[in-house]
């Protein structure tokens, strides 16, 4: 089965199961064996941190059970808590599996031009005043295929570096301005330093030049920090299926 | 003095204190008599109930110590906790009253095409989909000055049901739309009242007659159910010294 999630990450320890800690795989696992009546496991498609959010998270299991399928979404809703939302499910060949069979996912990054109270819990308002245009100059050099190590924080399990970034565009909302980020995977804390970086970036002489220097350099030392969890969502996951493509 | 306030409403009984419950009122009072280190009292522009928002409530106080105003802000925001941000505070005359003074408040009401974990906080998705030209046909028929009284519900403290309607507008946001109610004063529950009243009216032959029907009324009986508190928010008070003008 394969399920698509949403979830405000603001009062969850992320996405993967730990001891003693509300997390979003947990309290999905506990609704889903109380459903079926049986322990399932839950795999996710990307491992969000805490308090990173998500619209468009998949997850895969798998069970024994023969439940109709419209017959999930809304049995989850009565047992999942109201800051988790289970929006699909779709049965799905025993192959597949959230993770490794996905073949791109984007996530959202929303900088705020000014701290605001009702929009704080999904989106980062930096200290410093930044202008869209030259971020937008900054992040477009991450198109392509390229070693993302100076963007890769220690702690994941990427096999490689390098990554197929096939979109890292910049859009307006009514709050200040959204990064998307579309690429094959992500290493560990890779939005949030991207987003760091391109904030130092839009602040040099030439932002592209800034930006492709720091991913040439291949070493998280010369990035920027990483911005923080609130303003990052996983919005979208993509699948060979054809279920929207990058 | 006055200030403007900003607020979260989702962990708050509204404005007004109550004894041993949480009120945006009372959290204020406790951060002011703290920093200033004598009781005060705090008067707020509209009380707002529980589960609504705000961006631009205004709360007025006076002070026998002189602090330079512009200590108001940093000093707050170390002692308020993080759904609240006073985000000005200036000097007004004696006189100066954040109710009796306000010569007009604009709220806003949004609401959710789609149901949406990330906006869930602060807008409603109605369970039947709405048209928004059928929206602005029906609410623009309250522009002007009406007996509101079909949108009262009782419980209020307002001396007359005549509002003067400034402006009754819907606009597009990226989740929906979002109605802006400007009024000299509002009745108790009434952007809720109308709100309600607008999506029932909108599925009406004709939304424009179907609302002025509901206002000739001036039965309470007449208008649709209130639509919930967390799609509302307080966004900006008006002053006769110049402070925007509805």
């Amino acid at each position: 089965m394969k399920l698509v999630v949403g979830y405000d990450g603001t009062d969850f320890h992320g996405w993967q199961v730990q001891p003693d800690r509300r997390t979003v795989q947990g309290v999905l696992q506990t609704a889903l064996s109380e459903m079926l009546e049986e322990p399932v496991e839950v795999a996710g498609a990307g491992r969000t941190d805490a308090g990173v959010h998500a619209r468009g998270q998949c997850a895969s299991f798998r069970t024994e059970r023969s439940l109709p399928t419209r017959a999930f979404v809304p049995r989850l809703a009565r047992l999942l808590p109201s800051d988790v939302r289970v929006s699909s499910a779709e049965e799905r060949p025993a192959g597949f599996h959230a993770r490794h069979s996905a073949r791109a996912r984007r996530y959202a990054y929303r900088l705020l031009h000014r701290d605001d109270v009702l929009h704080a819990r999904y989106a980062w308002a930096p200290r410093r005043t930044f202008e869209p245009e030259r971020l937008e100059r900054a992040t477009r050099v991450l198109e392509g295929r390229h070693d993302c190590a100076s963007f890769a924080a220690s702690g994941g399990t990427a096999s490689t570096s390098v990554c197929r970034i096939h979109r890292a565009r910049w859009s307006r909302w009514e709050g200040g301005v959204q990064l998307d980020l579309v690429a094959d995977h992500f290493l560990y804390h890779m939005v949030r330093a991207i987003v760091g970086t391109a904030l130092e970036a839009s602040r040099a002489k030439q932002p592209d030049r800034a930006m492709s220097d720091v991913l040439a350099a291949r070493a998280r030392t010369r990035a920027g920090p990483n911005a923080p969890p609130q303003g990052l969502s996983l919005e979208q996951v993509y699948y060979a299926d054809g279920e929207g493509t990058p």
